[in-house]
């Protein structure tokens, strides 16, 4: 076994530490992010940090990486819109996700730039993936700043969830692997689903 | 497609929510948090909530569902010890590994009665996953009440990595699906892991 101690991470080579660090977790959910800006340029960037809080009421979080060094298109357009949306990645769209995270001009759109398809539904101002069978409507409730490294815990309101007839099961599963959405791991890594099991509610034997 | 709004989201069928609502998501990491208790009882549960917060220094989170109104021994553990173990699920224990989401009795080690193996290093009280190939020890930094809904993300600090050398590359990344690491969708579908492409950091074309 390969053992990495506090010490021994904080002197690592960075981008040997970068990839170990972000990889320790396991696997990630692929998601696209799409907002939109003051001048109407529509934004799209992937995000490996999204995470379920709770059903009822139905919210969800991702991290929002440190804003105060570099320009974050995606935490300026929500603190300013309030509003945006979470669209998983397919498989067929794997190289074209990943492209977002290029760093673009603000004053381009990842959709154009990147090969991915605008979608609009009636009053929200925040642009859809055409091309993702699992998609959602966010709103901003709060922002949450964490103070050991200046990430922000950024805490929305489901408003719609907007999926594929074909990958939601009669209780109410959305399939991952149905919807051929991906997992990643570390930075730049992608991984197809296979189901492997459904387990009963757990009891005590 | 199927459309979902808020006020459709909080008349649906419980279950039936809360199944589509934990898998909106995508696909989330089945990690095994491993803890002691004030009298010396390991506790071990499964968790799909666990989320990178940053590489340097390396922080981790996971979201702790709400305490006040049910016994919750892992949060109360930490609160207690401070400290923690996250593992990764293996596909060959998945069932042992869904079965530690049962109530069980305080004093019942969910090691024992679901059939994984504790194990220990020097100066870290707190108990592994013998079963596990990627582990990490983690110091609790903060305990964040998010006041939407009565949970809790736990930020702490990673102060040791084992990892065995077969699932870790040169460089550094820890492949999920050599080490057989398996993702969960809902509260309850296990997946397993195929790798699909190692992309380069993206530029702008």
């Amino acid at each position: 076994m390969a053992h990495f101690s506090k010490t021994d991470l904080a002197e690592l080579d960075k981008i040997f530490r970068i990839n170990l660090v972000n990889s320790v977790t396991g696997i990630k959910p692929a998601n696209l992010i799409g907002t939109i800006s003051e001048n109407n340029i529509a934004n799209l960037a992937i995000f490996s940090s999204v995470v379920h809080l709770g059903s009822n009421p139905a919210l969800v979080g991702f991290v929002q990486r440190p804003t105060d060094d570099v320009r974050r298109d995606t935490f300026d357009n929500i603190m300013a819109n309030q509003v945006y949306t979470i669209n998983h990645v397919a498989a067929s769209c794997i190289s074209q996700a990943h492209q977002t995270s290029a760093k673009y001009a603000s004053d381009v759109s990842e959709f154009e730039a990147c090969g991915l398809t605008e979608e609009y539904f009636p009053d929200w101002p925040a642009p859809f993936v055409a091309q993702s069978q699992v998609k959602m409507a966010v709103r901003l409730l709060e922002s949450v700043p964490i103070q050991w490294n200046g990430t922000v815990l950024m805490i929305g309101a489901i408003e719609h969830i907007v999926v594929d007839d074909s990958v939601l099961e009669d209780d109410g599963h959305i399939d991952p692997s149905l919807a051929a959405s991906v997992g990643v791991s570390g930075l730049n890594t992608y991984y197809r689903l296979s189901r492997s099991t459904k387990l009963e509610y757990a009891k005590p034997v």
